[in-house]
């Protein structure tokens, strides 16, 4: 697979106001581009092309954003189903903006998934309980007890590793990150985007591409807030356990305790909130009340 | 048009880590609920209602919503042909979680808002350039020069006075606000939401639903970062300036600058930069290279 010649930074002009002091400089900004992502599928007659999705995504880690876009989403409902991930080819002048994934076989395409957006009626119409619901038709199930845990103290130390390995925010303040780790707080892998839905497709189809899920052994880090969105990812990836730097809403909280994932919340280095699943975080001390 | 009887934050228990303690305890959580928005087009034959979209949102200020996606977005091409805004009657048991428009003539109505994203293609497939000639599409047209002028110390105050508006951030830590200033940087009108494409659709359907469009007097100013999405629905209500607190994208910058807009980032109490339209900003003192 080819990687991307796109830039990740834009360097532009900037009228800079400080105490006082207006004066012109050169700034970097974070790389804002949309991403097409079309599905071919095998068939009798030959493969058809899908489109599915267009998104505002920084540029780079492309593939991975489509595998972990279409895996993560129930457009492909078995990672090990995808094949070839390429740039389309008949797009010209190439802009790296058109990424087309091959699947194997047409049994691992959800047609509905295309559309269940618009779908999503229960008996409430749509509400939070039909949300969850339908994370359980894409057959998302509650993690088991007993995978993954993480000391206290590497807990609150992610929020600093995750930012180290930030790069692109470094030179332009203005971009998302998720992150793997491992029991032992180790981060292996970082991704950064302008959306953070995004960061988290990059992290998930990374591991789709590798023959890495489900991720049962791993756990997310965020460098923002969790939501609904950024739960359905997580869980569809198998992680146990998600922690984030902001706040989570209401319905992250209510997925976490559905699906037993544990939830962290305001991470930073001298504590957290624990809005699920306490029992993967060790050495938490005296617990009272 | 009746409110919303649906609570903005939620209690729930949490664990709480601090310096070394952990205890369990009560907090706030910002609610995050599906939101499904359907148009109804009069035409022969009768009404007939169109699925448009299903967007998580925090509830309250629904109608303002539905109003501001419809609009900014482009399913609903004028303003003032919006008619009756409601929840859907047929839905047992209101969860208030569904919410129908209707249009008093049908020619405001364009379908093809609502596949538009798959068919964005242009020669070069899809691209920042394909997405501003998008909006242009939609009718958006660059802001005239002499619109809105607003002093640099009020730019400056904007993001405390945004602040200050936050009530349920208050409670939560979770919530994205959007704002509407004027010129001499008072702040009107502030929403609230876990996503901050929706306080800025709150915003905007405020002023669609009061025949308070375009906003050519006023600024929007957010708590986040400015993307092409901010953008774009900015244009639509015809602000000349986006203050934002964050960073923008490179796509936002170039919107700015086609567009001609007035847009700040990285406001702050001590000062911002201004990546395009300087002129609305005034008494910024010397300037220096």
């Amino acid at each position: 697979m080819a990687t991307t010649p796109r830039r990740r930074a834009a360097r532009i002009r900037v009228g800079r106001m400080r105490d006082g002091w207006y004066s012109a400089r050169n700034d970097s900004v974070a790389v804002e581009e949309p991403m097409e992502v079309r599905l071919e599928v095998p068939g009798e007659g030959g493969a058809r092309e899908h489109p599915v999705s267009v998104t505002m995504r920084t540029p780079g880690d492309d593939f991975e954003l489509a595998a972990g876009f279409l895996f993560t989403e129930g457009v492909v409902t078995d990672p090990h189903a995808l094949g070839d991930v390429r740039y389309c080819r008949d797009v010209d002048p190439q802009e790296y903006n058109v990424v087309t994934a091959s699947l194997r076989e047409p049994g691992a395409f959800d047609p509905a998934s295309l559309t269940r957006n618009f779908y999503v009626t229960s008996s409430c119409g749509v509400c939070g309980k039909a949300s969850l619901e339908s994370v359980e038709v894409m057959g998302c199930r509650a993690v088991p007890d007993g995978t993954l845990a993480v000391a206290d103290a590497d807990v609150r130390a992610l929020p600093q590793r995750l930012r180290s390995a930030q790069r692109v925010f470094d030179r332009t303040g203005g971009l998302h990150a998720a992150g793997l780790f491992d029991a032992s707080g180790s981060i292996a892998l970082v991704r950064e985007d302008v959306g953070r839905h995004n960061a988290v497709d990059k992290v998930v189809g990374s591991l789709v591409l590798s023959a890495g899920l489900p991720g049962s052994e791993r756990g997310l880090v965020v460098s923002g807030r969790s939501s609904f969105e950024i739960l359905q990812k997580a869980a569809m990836a198998g992680f146990p356990m998600v922690v984030a730097v902001g706040a989570p809403s209401s319905l992250a909280v209510t997925f976490a305790r559905r699906f037993n994932m544990t939830l962290v919340g305001f991470a930073k280095s001298d504590g957290y909130n624990i809005y699920s699943g306490p029992e993967r975080v060790t050495g938490l001390g005296s617990e009272t009340e």
